[in-house]
Order: structure tokens, then C-alpha cells, then sequence
């Protein structure tokens, strides 16, 4: 496992085995904590629906983290797998990366808190939306640098290459679209973040129809 | 760990090796954190072993989670092994169903919480079904979805997959039952899902009488 | 990593891959999340030194349940290890015992909570002792059925057998007996569980000095 | 995976992959925890910007705690990379090493609630230096027994096994120093710590250079 084949290589050219289940576990782990910030009120008992009805914004916010950490990992799957070894810079920024998505579940709970109080809402939606931004950035350049080194597995095509690349890319513009747009309607914002994750989540699919 | 062989599969055949072990670990997670669900009430320590019995409803939503859980796990295992390979649509359904998985936790405490109370129990014990009941759905969508587009491994037998099948369905009906019965009786619909689990964690053993 | 060889197995002998993964899933965030429990008083900041000390019975619990989650962990990899094919059985013992130890945090608590009260301190350590004694036992059966049933490896000697048999035995009188001192001096009894799981974990030892 | 080649070993040689998959997830789980120690105080939804902004205490010991785990996860990775197979003793100095790292999450909390406090500051810096220096120092009684006892393997040169070594030592002086100046600064002393886990892991990158 933590050994890329029967020829050793020196000068550190790192497998990808263990950075990829160190990383599977992180997002893993963040994926499954989100649900720990939802948690409803005391006295809640008198009307249970009505107060767990109340709590919608947590359960968006929670769907949103979970749709968004969901396709990170699929896109640092397609990352790797097209990844023919690591180097020490790969193992470097893709840590960034974990703290970022490992960091999520914070802001998540801020959105999920604030929403109600406008003023709130707008601070939680921004530094959710960075949060998010900073996530596909670190994946863009993750895969920027994988593919400039050199680091590709030898039978990747131009083409899915190209493909990978555009995948990456639409995130940015749809966030700092948002981003903005929270300033002025969180609310609206935070179900964007969602449409970004379920857009990304769905044309992947487009893979599908190649023999 | 990431490629299922020599060859090299363009078009986006997955290999099920990333996806079992993500999937396995958000399934060790979501199992694990049910154990944070249970704490004292406060003061608790004039009369502790008093405290700790009172709790009972705690724990029965414990063992009733982690043999859902643990029996999805199995049954999910049972899926991937017969899998082939992955496409982008089983990745995805698979993401939905580890949403629901790992959403769990929450209707877990919920029925911990509001056992004594009636209403909230109701309320409660149907939520907690419907989560159940969507993680028996989509674990069946995903196999269904598998077989009907020829993922499976060349050397699975059509006595197996109708065995697996079979294993699938019960628990609809039951689910549906049971939430049903949870609108009168919240408290025996809980033991009700505990039956479930316990019923479909057991009768696998058949399996075990062929050579 | 699903797939124990080239020839499928029908008959359901289930490769041990991915239930090694699970369950060290499983014990590696039991272990983890027993620090959660570990808290401090509110206003504690006045002197941080004196609360931070204050806390001991929290140190020590958290220290007892890792090295006997940790011990367990290592005998579980030794059954494994000689374990050819997992079946059935193998799998719903593993998940009885996986509960157990995913229950530990909360008995951790306990102990750590009540110390310092004698009433609370006899339940809590009574408790605490049972969910141990139970896991050794589970454990136990655990192995007699896989050796019982045949599933070792082809390799796996009589005398190395022996060994491991003669390891998982020894902690159950230590057990009663400590849940008996724990009626009259609880703490003494914590220490005793800790001074077993040290034990268990040295004299493994002793496979080292073979070739 | 339990199994490290074709010919089995007796005399407990234990293969490192079941060793390495349990470390990872400790890591990994250990890392991912971090993030709920921050919390927002009742009522800070008055003016969350503020509230946000007031907790950076928190986020400093987030990513120095982060960094620290990142970087202790890399140089085990690099003594189990060179490391042919694990002995009895190995398993357990790792799992002394992963009740450190697993402990972390604790000190990170102390230091992230008593910044404001100088006389809380200074005990919690200390404490949190203390868990520091100990990370380090099992890691390299971890990477010297494995020297010394010969399980390397057989192609690792003696310039790499120079600068794992040179690698794992610089960690002491800084942390020694910093426990003395945190007596004084604690703050800067965290500061410091931060300082010493970015050192770690940037220089790592001269590997690179070699063919």
C-alpha cells in the first residue's frame, strides 16, 4: 500500500496510496461530523415539529457542506487518478486543502445559526462563501500543478485532460457571484452554494456515454 | 489502490476501490458517532445507577441505529463485491445514500430525547423511520441500477443476484408498517426497527450452508 | 481490496479486506473521540493550573480506554491476520464487538465524571468494568469460532495458536476480579483496568525473540 | 492487506499495512476533530463580524494544531515508507505516539479559551508545548528503534536514512525554547509553534531536487 510498485524510487517520489487514504479519510470524517452542528433548542419537546420544522436553515446548511464536500472528493478522486505519483509540493497543498474542507464545518454552523438576523446572515454567508471559493481554488491549483509537472499517469489523453480542467473551472465565477450576492440576499446565496454543488455533482455524467 | 487493473479504463469506468473506502468510512464514522448522542442530564451524580437506567431510551436508539447502520454496511458490502465497476451514476446515488447514512445521528436523538413525552415521540419515532426507510430505498435504487446496467462481475450467478435482491426488499413493508404503528405506538415501533435490523442482519447466514 | 483472489468465491467465504477496514475505522475514531470527553469546568480560566490537575480522573480514564482500545485493536489484527476468510458469523460478532468498543467513550465519561463521589464512583466503575469484561469476551468467541470453524490460514501453526488463545484468555479473571474491587474501591479498580490493558499489551512480546 | 507477500512470516513480523491504516485514521480523525473546539459564545449573533474576529485565538491554535498533525502525519509516513516490516515494539511506541497526537485536540482548546487571560495563557502554552515536544520525541524513537533494529529495507540508502534523521531532529531545540519564551510570551510562543511546523514542512521539498 505504501509502496508504488517493485522498483523503489528514490528522490522522493511519493505514491499516491497513502495521500489518498489519508485524504479519503479526512473528507470522510468531515462529511459525517457536519451532522453534529445540528442540534435543536431546549424545551424543544412541546412541539417537537414544529421545532424541528424551525430548524430548516440547518438542514440546508447541511446539505449544502455535505453536496460541496461531496464533490471535492469526487474531483480530488479524478485528480489522483490521473496522478501517476505525488511530490512533496502535491502533498503540501493538498494538506491546504484538507484543512479548508476539514474547516467547513464551522461556517456551516455559522449559516445555520445566523440565518433569521439579516446582519448575521450576511456575515455567515460570506465567510461560508470564501470558505467555498477557497476550496475549488486549492483543487485548481492542485490539478494545474499536477498537470505543468509532469505528474500525469502516461496513458491520460489530451482530451480528458482538457475535460478534468473544465470541470474545475466554473466554480470560481458562480462563487464570487454569490459572494456578492449575499451581501444583499444570504439566504438566496446559501441555496446557490447548492446549485453550484449539485451542478458540479451532475454533469460528471457527460463521462458516462464514452464506450 | 485507485485502479482496478493493468489496463488502463478511459470513459470513466470507476474502480470500486476509492469508493468502498470512503464509503467505509463514513459508515465507521456515522456508527461511531452515535455513542456522542448519549449524555447525562446534569446533576446526575446523586443517584448515578438511577440516572443511568433512566436513560434506557438512549441506548435502545443506540443499539437500533448501529444495527441499521451495521446491516447497511453489510448490505452495501454485498453490492460492491458483485460490482464490476462504478459509473458517475452510482457515485452519486451511492453520495445520497452516505447523506443518509450519516444523517442518522440526529433522528437517533431525537427519539433519545423525547421518549416520555407522546407527542414528541410521534413525532420522533416518524422521522426516524423515514430515514430508515430512504436508506432502505436508496440501497435498493443502487442495486437495481447496478444489475439493470450490467455492472456486475462476470462470475455472478443469477441465483446469487436474486438472493441479493430478495435481501433488499423486506424492508420496505416493514418500514412502512412500522411507520405507521409509530403514529399510536412511538416507543414499540422503535423496538419494531430494532426487529428490522436484527431480522435482515441475521438471515445472511444462508448463505453460508452452500459449499 | 474487496476481492480475496482471482477465483470468486460463491458460498459467501467474505475476504477479511474490508472487514479489517471497517473495524479499523471503527476503533481508530473510538479512540480518537475518547479526548472529546476530556472538558474543562466552566470559569476554570481564574487557575487553569489547579483545574487542569483537577481533572486527573479525566487523564486516567482517557489513558485506561486507549490502551484498552488499543490492546484490542492489536489482538483483533492478530485474529485477522491468521484469519484466511472471514463468513457469516464472523461478520455479526465483529459488529457486536465493534458496538462494544464504540460504547467505551461513554462509560469513559462516567468514570471520569463521578470520581470523587463514592456512590457515583461504584456505579461508574462497575459499569466500566463490564463494558470491558464484555469486550474481552466478545473477542474471545470471536477467535474459538474461527479457529473452531477451520478458517485459519493453511500456515498458521499449532503452537502460534496456542499463543493467541492463551493471550485472550487472561483478561477475564483480572475483569472479575476488578469489577469486585470496584464495589469497595472504585479507583483502585480503574488503575487495576489500566494495569491489564499495560498486561496485554507488553507480554506480546515475547513472539519477538522467535526467528 | 493484512498480508505483506507470498511467504508468510512467522516470528511476528508484522507487515505495516494494517499499522499504517490504523495511524492514518487516528491522523486523519485526530485533524478532522480540531474544528469543534471552535465555538461562538451565546448571544454573539448581536454583531457576528465581531464575534468572529474575536476568536482568533482560535483559529491560530486550529492551524497550529493542524499544521502540527499535518507534518507529524508526513514523517511517519516517511519512517513507514523505509520501514520493511513492524515489530511488537513498533506497534506500540505508535500507539504512545497516536495517544499524543490523539490528545492534541485538548491542549488546542486550553490554548484557544485562555488567550486574554495571561496567567491562563501561560499554563495552557506550556501544557500545549509539552504535547508538542512529546510528538516529536516518539517520532524519533519511532525512526531510531527502526534504525537500529535493522527493519529498513534493504534498498534505503544511508544518505536518506541521514536526513530522516536530520529531518526529525531540529523539532527539540525550538520546542524546548519555545516552552521557556511561552513562560514569558505565551502568545508568541504559539506563534512559534506555528512557525516550527510550517519549518517542517517546507523543507521536505529539497528531496525534490534529486533525480
Amino acid at each position: 500500500m505504501a509502496e508504488s510498485g517493485s522498483t523503489p524510487q528514490p528522490g522522493r517520489r511519493l505514491s499516491t496510496g497513502r495521500l489518498e487514504a489519508f485524504s479519503d479519510g479526512v473528507f470522510a470524517i468531515a462529511i459525517t461530523l457536519l451532522v453534529l452542528e445540528i442540534s435543536l433548542p431546549e424545551g424543544s419537546e412541546d412541539d417537537l415539529l414544529a421545532a424541528v420544522l424551525a430548524q430548516w436553515p440547518s438542514y440546508l446548511a447541511y446539505v449544502v457542506s455535505f453536496a460541496t464536500i461531496g464533490v471535492t472528493w469526487l474531483e480530488h478522486n479524478a485528480i489522483t487518478d490521473y496522478m501517476e505519483y505525488a511530490d512533496t509540493v502535491v502533498v503540501r497543498v493538498n494538506l491546504l486543502l484538507l484543512l479548508l474542507v476539514s474547516f467547513l464545518p464551522f461556517p456551516t454552523r455559522l449559516v445555520a445559526e445566523s440565518l433569521g438576523d439579516r446582519d448575521a446572515e450576511r456575515v455567515a454567508a460570506t465567510i461560508y462563501g470564501l470558505n467555498l471559493l477557497l476550496i475549488a481554488v486549492l483543487l485548481f491549483v492542485l490539478w494545474r500543478y499536477v498537470v505543468s509537472e509532469g505528474h500525469l499517469r502516461a496513458d491520460a489523453g489530451d482530451e480528458e485532460i482538457t475535460v478534468v480542467t473544465q470541470r474545475l473551472t466554473p466554480g470560481f465565477a458562480g462563487y464570487v457571484a454569490l459572494l456578492v450576492l449575499g451581501l444583499f440576499l444570504p439566504t438566496l446565496a446559501v441555496i446557490g452554494y447548492l446549485a453550484v454543488a449539485l451542478y458540479l455533482l451532475i454533469p460528471f455524467a457527460v463521462f458516462r456515454r464514452r464506450p
